[in-house]
């Protein structure tokens, strides 16, 4: 993967969780709605066809207001890659207005836990930086730390 | 899959070629030359890399010039679907701009041969015009019929 630092946000992080468990967080509706958002935001549903196509959407209640973020899966590649994006709804239906690409790549560590890359792909620099400056890496990294407590919890 | 007549194009058409054919030729760079743009326009190269994700690239001559097409496939269904953007470049790099996605979707008839439905979507009503208006229904009508010829003539 060619990434462009004019369009593309990436960070790597090495969890003390195994992969397969980190896969199961990721795409499992129940684990989702308790490592997604950086709290005390909340996950107030989150609806999965896990398949090439298929529906990722979650409603998030951010200070009490309410969003809903509909996409796809574009790539699943079982417990090693998971790509999705707001680029499309169901059925291949283009969005008018696409944000992002997210991409996450899980390997094993050497101490049993995974090593874990997030990027996400933009349309142009412009989005990128409005990306930046939205606080992804904070956002991105409490997800992260959150999903690592989490599945430790399971564990 | 539910269309919007507002920013989707499609049509169906019965072809007297096996669904199996029919798939072969648009899968396999030497047959995409055949087919692939109206005569007396060429395509120059093609270039497939036939996996979600992978590259879906063409170089065709229009009146001496020459116009690169880069797109991915979405989603592949062995000899039923295929589905092919230039909304993403590989490792799915969003394009800046993009203009449709484009889903093949086939079926055998009653008769031996092929229940072809070729659609068009859109990311807005003026994309859709303008592909409309472009010669989309004249056009992609021609490529089926050259598509069928070509195919014929293999059998």
């Amino acid at each position: 993967m060619n990434l462009d630092p004019n369009t593309d946000l990436t960070f790597t992080r090495r969890l003390k969780v195994p992969r397969a468990l980190v896969w199961k967080c990721w795409t499992t509706p129940e684990h989702i709605r308790n490592f997604f958002v950086p709290r005390p935001h909340t996950i107030e549903a989150c609806d999965i066809d896990l398949r090439v196509g298929g529906r990722f959407n979650t409603t998030m209640n951010v200070d009490g207001n309410r969003m809903e973020n509909k996409g796809v899966y574009l790539e699943i590649i079982d417990g090693a890659r998971l790509v999705f994006t707001d680029t499309y709804g169901e059925g291949w239906k283009p969005a008018a207005d696409p944000f992002m690409t997210a991409i996450l790549d899980l390997s094993d560590d050497d101490d049993g836990g995974t090593i874990y890359t997030a990027t996400a792909r933009h349309r142009s620099p412009e989005a990128c930086k409005r990306h930046e400056d939205m606080g992804f890496f904070g956002g991105w990294g409490t997800v992260v730390t959150q999903l690592e407590e989490y599945a430790q919890s399971l564990g």
